[in-house]
């Protein structure tokens, strides 16, 4: 059974699509694949664990854990979505980040994504956003807020501009910058539109950086690096051949004529969408990183 | 026979569809409908004329001259490719301004669209690589070389940014400005993704600004305005809706469960094909307003 | 005795160096210049108001209010100081529309300025984020919530780049659109670089865009446009040949080898103070055209 | 003699200066420094060498040597203009590519600055626009232009936004990268207005990221990083303070009551600038790296 998506909520409702029907929740999961549901005010959350082969192989991602936030209201046009969204985003992020022993970690952020390209912006936009205090926490005489953690932010690139895979990138500033954790943060692609813009995927299984062809020389995973990563992924497109293929079924036998390749489907206000998502997403892991502020009150710490 | 597209190309080759088959050409069309093709090294030219009601309300478009330039290579990315298009582009403006009686016509350029939302800013693109030279024509006692002509260029924006309609603003502006002439650009929707930024469509008829819902008060055309009016357009998108209804069929019965409005069709490298083809049209446009100059050596006078 | 400057406060300065000390303000005064001061936690107010040819004349300034906002704290990096900025803005521009007998006045504002040129963007900017509703009132058959006012917002560009006066493009749309009252955004020069970004300057005395020569006929005020004109200015830079004049004093016979022509001093961030600035001038705005808003709450309505 | 400017070029000029006289080039000249000038259509060329400690000390620059272009017309706004200084800039780069023994060296461009603030976004520009080949090199069944050299490029950011030292991340980078030779761009300041976005200064002795503080550690240079390495410098500003310091002179007893630190002159239009200048810039290093491809031609392969 064949599924790729970048998003293990899809890829488990795929399963469960496969069946023709919907079944109780436990019921329908292969074993070693775990799912709890829960509700905010504004939010659906799905917490997907995966710890058995099977159940990896079964629903085509790696073992790992996986938490999905889904959006009521994605517009994210009030600060009190905003604020919201960031601070659920951050209680998750410090989950992980507890799981450390370390009482200060060192935090590296990679923004993976092309900041030219709208639509695969949202990494480098969210590393821009980061209240980085790496450099400042390393100078000895400067005395600095306690409740600031150590973080940097990079943004690589991609490869068709740098002519530099972005594993390689990565590796090179791990043997220098020496972080205890890296958060990767990537534009994904979903099946349905209504996912686009909508959801955030928090997961501890790491991240092939672009089309996720599989090849493992490029994962940036803690059996690669050597150190935890945490991979906040948005579905920010439907690949437009993805799309056209689940609308016409599998079975089609109509010859389609265009070439949907490098074509993608996109809201129209995409721009803001991203803009916003951003704001949200790096507002999450600077209130997980450092302790006690809104995230208004953070930003006083930008420059 | 309803029939929705921009392209007056495709609204023709729908009527062909519609018939199943492929005749000949002058065979094939309603009586006050003209086709001629013909091809250069780079560009396919199609050149349709409407001069009937009948021909009008077969293919939905208002009665005018509508000449398509179908790049063979749509990439852009030579100086040779550019230029070439950028003159051949000349060429048919040139012909559209010398009906014009005036002398040195004043010609007024509006580059319609939001230039925050990618797809939709070649327009204001356009509108920002006009070498406008009003300003400094009505200036008495400066110099000024006499290759160039008198033009000049406003980005209106959208009405959903300045709470105006794009037509009040251009309609106003016409009064103080007092031009002889007015070019409107905009992007447009294509049915076909090939068509996509690989296509220019210009013509005589006017443009109702957006979506062309057939508001007559919002039409920019010589019968609205008064003064001739020549539209350039691109499909920079397919519209997601639509695509999904031509390849499902109107037969088909499936209830589709996601909501396409407001989604749309796009390369993953818009920014790119804006970029290179508004570089072509406001050089085609230079070019047929100041006479003798090639494409780079207009932007002598860019500042 | 000649004075340039885009600030009234700074011409008023002036004068007092120009007599060699600093006296009581009452007494410092030309006859018809009235000046008072107040201070807000965050704000210190200075309320000028000329109503004597011989003030005008002394001061280099149109009759008219001029009032002044000096930020204690120009970085606007917390929540709180920009809502306190954005409100205390508001309610100088409320005061001003309350003037008006009409009980909803239909605004228009125009953001001045070149939007490519970061420091020329202030205008532009805030254009972009007023939460306009003209389109929307006009239409018969949508409810719209009460407390929203109609306004709509427009970006005329520089006359380098359109080849139209702006003040051209404004009377042309005030043709169409027809407002009551008129807001104009644009970003000044000041003479001290501890003014950049840190001081709002408003007036209903009006504005001549550009370089400020005097030209009757560009002059966007009362008088010439029958409506009546706020204008907002905020200094972004001081002009490099001004800052060089005033260093080296009027008496100062060095020969200066350099050309400091078309050269501007500026923060090394302007970008992010152009940023903050537009968000706080738009707000202002917004919540002074509808009623009962945060600073943020407005937001919801922009799309 | 304290000597403070990024150019060699003024650094000399600043000995004769010291002088109060201008004597003949050879004589005015420390032992060890050697000044060779030649002119061609559109540059004046100085070619600098130091090869002693003292003439090192003398004009406060490493040893090595640095070549200086100086733009008759810095506005670069023709074609011709365009490709015949990225062809000057080519022949010095290939001359310093050449020096290696390697047939085919491998080439990293690293584009120093921070993107967000336009007088500091020369580097990531030009980083942005190099023809990289480096990953399709890498690639074994892929047949490739025999033309086409091994380069990659990287912006790396600024300190202030990543929280990591540049020479940090350009280390480490090294590390997985390992390229044969090392070229950086950087954003300069300059004493004069004239010089700046009209001169180019390319060294074989190194850089220090940021304000030149002199600390070892963080200086891009082959004593440090053990591969050659060539900057590419272009003042794009004049510091504020240094500029009042010159004017007043510094025997100048008046009390300057303004803060001028973080203050930069900088033309108007600086935008254009810094965006022809990024275009010059690469082309010269595309062309130096690709070979038998003119300006334009290169383009080709950009995707």
């Amino acid at each position: 059974m064949e599924i790729r998506t970048d998003l293990a909520l899809e890829a488990r409702e795929m399963i469960d699509e496969k069946r023709s029907k919907r079944m109780d929740e436990s019921d329908a999961l292969p074993d070693g694949m775990h799912v709890k549901t829960r509700e905010t005010e504004y939010i659906f959350i799905t917490d997907i664990v995966i710890d058995s082969e099977e159940a990896s192989k079964a629903i085509g991602k790696k073992k790992g854990r996986y938490i999905t936030l889904e959006l009521k209201n994605p517009i994210l046009d009030t600060n009190e979505l905003q604020e919201n969204t960031g601070s659920s985003l951050a209680n998750e992020i410090k989950q992980f980040i507890g799981k450390s022993d370390i009482r200060e970690p060192k935090i590296m952020v990679a923004g993976l994504g092309n900041r030219n390209i709208t639509a695969d912006s949202l990494g480098p936009k969210v590393a821009d956003k980061i209240v980085v205090t790496r450099h400042v926490k390393s100078m000895k005489d400067i005395e600095i807020d306690e409740r600031l953690g150590n973080i940097c932010a990079i943004a690589p690139g991609v490869m068709g501009i740098t002519g530099i895979e972005t594993s390689e990138i990565i590796q090179g500033m791990l043997k220098t910058v020496k972080p205890d954790i890296l958060i990767v943060i990537d534009a994904l692609a979903s099946r349905k539109t209504s996912r686009v813009n909508s959801t955030i995927q928090i997961s501890d299984s790491g991240i092939v950086p672009g089309s996720g062809v599989g090849n493992h020389r490029m994962e940036l995973s803690k059996e690669v690096l050597g150190i935890p990563v945490l991979a906040i992924g948005v579905p920010t497109v439907v690949d437009a051949a993805t799309l056209v293929k689940d609308l016409l079924g599998e079975e089609n036998k109509t010859e389609i004529k265009e070439d949907f390749g490098n074509m993608i489907v996109t809201p129209k206000n995409i721009d803001i969408a991203i803009e916003r998502m951003s704001d949200v997403i790096s507002a999450g892991i600077n209130m997980a990183t450092h302790q006690g502020f809104g995230m208004h009150e953070i930003n006083e710490y930008l420059i």
